[in-house]
C-alpha cells in the first residue's frame, strides 16, 4: 500500500512503529516520508547539525530485511530519531556545537544510543545544540515564527519533532534544556527522574544535573522512548540496578482515581508573560477541584543561586581543555561562566549540593497529597530573535532537585504561539507522573472539544 | 561448665561464638571474662572512650535469654565488639575524638551497627579515636610497650583487640586508619573495598575515602564481622543493591591453586626502616617461587598529593561548623588541614578524583595476573612516643583507589614489636582477597614451625 507522505509523517510514534510492525508499510516508506519533510521545511527551520538521509535508508532497509527474515521486531521498530549532537554515535560525527569540537566522531555510541538501536529505533541525524549544551544558541529557529528561539540547549530535537520530520528526539537538561525548547516549540517534552537514564557517552557539563531527555508529539511517544532509554549502567554512577518502571503501559492506564494537582506559582510568577499568566488561570479554573494551590517552601528561590554555583564549577571541570586551549573560541558566556566557576571552592559545591536532599525530602512528604505539581515551564512564549534561547528559571528548581518533569503543549499565548504546562512529580515516581499527564491532556482535550 | 576467663578471652571469635551457640559457655560468662581482661590491662591500654560493663552483662544474658527461649542464634550470637567513638550508637555517647562533641548521644544505630546487632554482636564499649578521625591522638597506648603509639585514628579498636579485651572491633580508614594501628598492635586489620560496607551514623570525615573496617586476631575473625556488616544502603550513594559475597566461607576455603603474588616495594621503599626491610626480604624468600616483583605505575607517587588535596577539602567541608564554632578548640594540625582545605577549588577536587577511575583500571589488568599485591602495611614497627599516631604513607594509594586490604601480623622488627603485612586485592574482589591471606598465614606460619 502506498501512503500520503505528510500522512505518514504526521503519525505518532506509538501508532507508526505499532502499524510497520504490522506491515502496513515499510520502514523505508517511513524514513522517505520523513526526509520529505526535511526537505519542505528545514531550510527554514534549521534543526539538524548532520543528516545523510542515504544512511537513514539504509538503516531502515537493514530493518525491513530483518523483519523479512523473521527477526523479532523491538518497541522502536522503524522509528527515526533525532540525536541531540552532544549524544556520541559511531557512525556520525558528534560536535558538541563548538568549533573546538569541529570533526569530532566517536568511536562508540552512547549508552542510550545503543538501548535505542537495539530497540530498533534508527539514528535519523543529528540535532542541534547550542554551544557545549550551554546558552550560546545554535542555527535552528522556531517552527512556529522563524524569528523567534526555539529555546535551547536541544534546540534541534526539539524544532525537528516539532516540524514533524521525525517522531522522537532525544536531549538533555541541566538546567531547562529539555523542557523550555520543548515548549516554546509546542511539544511534548520529558525530562525522568535523575539516574533513570544512563549517561555514558554524552557530554558531560554538569555531572550533578545533567540529564537525558525525550521530544515527542505525545505522552504515550516519549514514554515509549524514554522506557527504551532507561537502565543501569555502572559507568554511570548515578545509575542503579533495579526493575524498570512500565512508563508506557502506566501513562496509557486509567488514572485509579482523579489526580489531585497542586498549583505551583513559583517564586517566580511576577515575571510571567501577562497572557502566560491569563492563561494558566484558565487551565487552573478549567480543573477546578481537582488543583489546589501549593506555595513552595522560601528556600526554593535559593535553590536558583545553588544550581548556578554548582553547574558552573562542575563547566569549569568539564570544559577547562576547551577553555585553556581554545577560550577566543568560546561564546563570552561561557568563558565568564567557567571564569566563575573555576573560583568556587570545593567546600562551597559540596554545600550547595548537600542542599538537595534536604529540599527534595521536604518535598516529598508534599507528594504524599499531590500527584503532581503543575507549574508553567517558561516565562512566556518563545521570545523573538535568535540571540538568545530564552530564560530556564521555571526549570532550575525541579532540575537541582532531580525530579521527573513532563511538560505538555496545551496552552498559547496572545501571539498564538505554545505555552507548555509543566507537570512536576516525585523522583522515582515517572510512570506515574506520565499518567497524570495524560489525564490533563485528556482533559482539556475534552473541554476544548466541549466548547467547540 | 567454668573455663578459666583467661582462656575464655583468647578464643578466636568464630570459635567463641560457635561454642556459644552450642551451649558449651555463656554470652554472660564470656563478657565477663572480657571485662575481667579490661580490669587488668585497660589501666595501661587505655582503649575505651566509653566502656559500662553492667550495660555489657545485660546485654549478654538479654542474649542468652533469647538462645534459651529457642530463638535462632545470629552468626555473631555472644560476641561483644569494639565500636570506634566516631561511629553512632544509640545506647552509648559518641563523642568522635573532640570536646567539642563532649556528651553527645545519638538518637539512632549506625547502620553497620544495627547490622552487628542484628546478627546477634553485642557493643561492648566504644573505643578510642583521634581528634574527629584525623592525627591529633588519643589516649591509647601500644599493648606491647606504653611508649609507643598504637597508630590511629581507629587506635582503641586495633589496642583493645591486640590487649584481648575483645575479639572483635570496627573502626574506619580514611587515609591509614585501620590498616596502621592493626600492623602497629600485631592484629589483622581489614579494609573492605570501597562501597562494600555503609556507612550511614558514621562521622563523615572525607566522603571520597571514609571506609568502615574491622579488627581481629584471626583472618577468619574479621571476615566474619565484615561479612556481617557489608550491605545495600540507599542512604549511603557508594553502596548498591546486589548479593553479598560470602567472605568467611571464601577466606575458609582451600585455594583453587596456590596464588601468585606481587612483591610492591612502593616508591616509598627508601623510607622503610631497615629492620622492616630485612624483614620483608625474609618474607619474599620464603614465599619465592610464588611471588615476582611489580613495580607500580609511576602515577602512583601522585596518588598521595591527589589523595591529601581531596581528603583536606572534604574535611574542611565536613567540620566547618566545628573549625568556626570552636576552632581554638582543635589541634593545630587539624586547623592546617582544614584551612589549606578551604582553599581548595571544586575543579581541583574533581580533577584529583577523576584520577581514581583511571589508576584503578590500569592495576585492574595487573590483577589479571597476580592474586594480591604484598606490601609493607607501615614504615615500620610502632614509633615511640605518644604525639603522633605514625605515617600512614603505605596505605594512602590503596585508600585513594578503595582496593581492598588487609594487614597480617607475620613480622615482627629488631625490638620485637609486630610490623604488618600489607596484601591488596582488585576492588571487589574481597573474599578472594581473605583466602589468599589466609594462605600466606598458613605457609608462614608453616615454615617458622619447620624452623622450630
Amino acid at each position: 500500500m502506498t501512503m500520503d507522505p505528510d500522512t505518514l509523517a504526521a503519525l505518532p510514534a506509538t501508532d507508526a512503529t505499532a502499524r510497520m510492525q504490522a506491515g502496513e508499510f515499510s520502514a523505508a516508506d517511513y524514513a522517505r516520508a520523513l526526509l520529505a519533510r526535511v526537505h519542505a521545511v528545514n531550510g527554514q527551520v534549521q534543526a539538524w547539525a548532520h543528516l545523510d538521509p542515504a544512511h537513514l535508508i539504509r538503516q531502515a532497509e537493514a530493518a525491513d530485511e530483518a523483519r523479512a527474515a523473521g527477526e523479532a521486531c523491538g518497541p522502536l521498530f522503524g522509528l527515526p530519531v533525532g540525536v541531540k549532537d552532544i549524544i556520541d554515535t559511531a557512525d556520525m560525527p558528534t560536535e558538541d556545537g563548538t568549533v573546538l569540537h569541529a570533526g569530532r566522531q566517536p568511536h562508540d555510541d552512547a549508552f542510550i544510543v545503543r538501548a535505542m538501536r537495539a530497540a530498533g529505533g534508527l539514528v535519523m541525524g543529528k540535532t542541534v545544540t547550542t554551544e557545549l549544551a550551554t546558552y550560546a544558541p545554535g542555527k535552528t529557529r522556531n517552527p512556529h515564527n522563524p524569528a523567534h528561539t526555539p529555546g535551547g540547549s536541544s534546540s534541534g530535537s526539539a524544532a525537528a519533532v516539532a516540524a514533524g520530520m521525525v517522531p522522537l528526539a532525544i536531549g538533555t537538561q541541566t538546567n531547562g534544556s529539555v523542557i523550555r525548547p520543548a515548549a516554546f516549540c509546542g511539544v511534548v517534552g520529558y525530562k525522568p527522574s535523575a539516574g533513570l537514564v544512563p549517561r555514558t557517552g554524552v557530554l558531560t557539563q554538569s555531572p550533578a544535573f545533567d540529564a537525558v531527555g525525550v521530544f515527542g508529539r505525545s505522552v504515550a511517544d516519549v514514554a515509549l522512548l524514554a522506557q527504551c532509554l532507561a537502565g543501569h549502567d555502572p559507568q554511570d554512577p548515578a545509575t542503579r540496578p533495579r526493575a524498570m518502571p512500565p512508563l508506557l503501559a502506566t501513562a496509557r492506564a486509567e488514572v485509579p482515581l482523579p489526580p489531585t494537582l497542586a498549583w505551583v506559582a513559583t517564586p517566580f510568577w511576577d515575571r510571567v508573560a501577562p497572557d502566560a499568566q491569563a492563561a494558566f488561570g484558565e487551565l487552573v479554573d478549567l480543573v477546578a477541584g481537582r488543583i489546589a494551590p501549593f506555595e513552595l517552601p522560601a528556600t526554593a528561590a535559593d535553590a536558583v543561586g545553588w544550581h548556578k554555583l554548582v553547574m558552573e564549577a562542575e563547566i569549569a571541570g568539564s570544559f577547562e581543555a576547551e577553555y585553556e586551549r581554545g577560550r577566543d573560541q568560546l561564546s563570552a558566556s561561557l568563558q565568564a561562566q567557567i571564569e566563575r566557576g573555576r573560583a568556587v571552592t570545593a567546600v562551597a559545591h559540596r554545600q550547595a549540593l548537600a542542599r538537595v536532599p534536604l529540599l527534595r525530602a521536604a518535598l516529598d512528604d508534599v507528594f504524599d497529597h499531590f500527584d503532581a505539581f503543575v507549574t508553567p515551564a517558561t516565562l512566556g512564549t518563545a521570545p523573538e530573535g535568535l540571540a538568545s534561547t530564552g530564560d530556564p528559571i521555571m526549570c532550575t528548581l525541579w532540575t537541582f532537585l532531580g525530579l521527573p518533569a513532563v511538560t505538555l503543549p496545551l496552552l498559547h499565548g496572545e501571539n498564538g504561539l505554545p505555552l507548555g504546562v509543566q507537570l512536576v512529580g516525585r523522583h522515582g515516581q515517572d510512570a506515574a507522573l506520565l499518567r497524570t499527564a495524560q489525564w490533563l491532556t485528556d482533559t482539556v482535550n475534552a473541554a476544548a472539544a466541549a466548547d467547540a
